[in-house]
């Protein structure tokens, strides 16, 4: 089987944005408020953070439990990992995710400031500054045999799809305008001359785009 | 977490039918032909059987390869593991599915003639006389807490309807007629007093129903 490279659960606006310019500490989106961005997966029994039983078990939580299937590593920008910039200051940033991180694999952090690696529960992170095919050749040793996921940020991504080297993606966008900010797309017909695109609309709202090479 | 019985890629034609009548070795489907059933799964890069390389990864692939996401156990009826009926004349029927079975997990048949478990590869077969709520609770306990699929045939996901053991179900509606043969419903509505219903067409022509518990 070969090893794909995969983005998945990747949100944005009807108007192909991912977050605001801007990020901070307090505003990991920048100046963009994600809430409708995010809400159709919030509703899913599958949603990692929830904390009331519950939730619904259609469509769109197969597309949210299907984030861990077959991932062995993810690839991520800084900008992901966090809100500084440059060198770091000190190594007591470790993500905004707490003691325990969703990915539960290998992360691969592009950064031009290398430090140590650390890990945190089951999740191990690394940082990496190299060109994208360099950090999925390292991801795919890392993955054991498994696909990797290429968790954003959108610029990340846009520099893998520049390159070519982007398997599947599922970018669900959701039925809100942002007006301005970081855009994956000016439409998904970008795409599509690589790629095979299923457009699926949820009763939720969304519309799950789901991509795949030609 | 609750442990669920779900239905997974279970496949009926436009009018409800799962499968012909006069089921035998050289038709499991019975009178019917199953190819127009079972043709979009057949298409995905996740489904088992496929001997080409390819195969699509769009919607109709999460759906397929969703069929393992933490499943511990099935539950069958004895016409989804073989064509006899009655007392066993032996025990050399060992399933459709040749020395690796496509289940990796215990495997629970209904059946009013027990015989003793066997193993094919990492599938183990028991043989259970017991009402719906005695299965799934054995089912259970094997799933190692895990959720609990229920295989089919449509007999048998009926008597489970009909006690209400169900949580979710999947059923891929294919855009072909069969006419007359084992049907699962007459309508989907017939299902929606008890579930949520996400009716997802699929660009291939299949429309995936998922329902989920109220």
């Amino acid at each position: 089987m070969p090893q794909l490279l995969k983005v998945q659960n990747f949100f944005v606006s009807a108007d192909g944005i991912a977050a605001g310019e801007d990020q901070s500490l307090e505003r990991p989106f920048g100046n963009v408020d994600p809430t409708g961005l995010f809400s159709w997966a919030g509703a899913t029994a599958s949603w990692p953070t929830r904390t009331d039983p519950g939730g619904t078990r259609g469509l769109d939580d197969y597309m949210v439990r299907d984030f861990h299937h077959n991932i062995g590593a993810e690839i991520m920008g800084r900008n992901k990992f966090g809100p500084l910039r440059g060198p770091w200051r000190d190594e007591e940033w470790k993500g905004w995710w707490g003691e325990e991180p969703p990915f539960h694999t290998p992360v691969f952090v592009l950064t031009h400031h290398e430090r140590p690696s650390f890990t945190l529960s089951d999740t191990t992170f690394h940082f990496l500054d190299a060109d994208p095919a360099t950090a999925l050749e390292r991801a795919k040793e890392a993955a054991d045999g498994k696909d990797v996921r290429l968790g954003g940020g959108v610029t990340t991504i846009r520099e893998f799809l520049d390159a070519d080297l982007v398997d599947t993606l599922h970018v669900a966008v959701a039925p809100v305008k942002l007006g301005s900010g970081l855009k994956l797309w000016d439409t998904p017909e970008e795409l599509t001359d690589r790629y095979h695109l299923d457009v699926v609309p949820s009763p939720s709202g969304v519309t799950h785009h789901l991509f795949w090479r030609k």
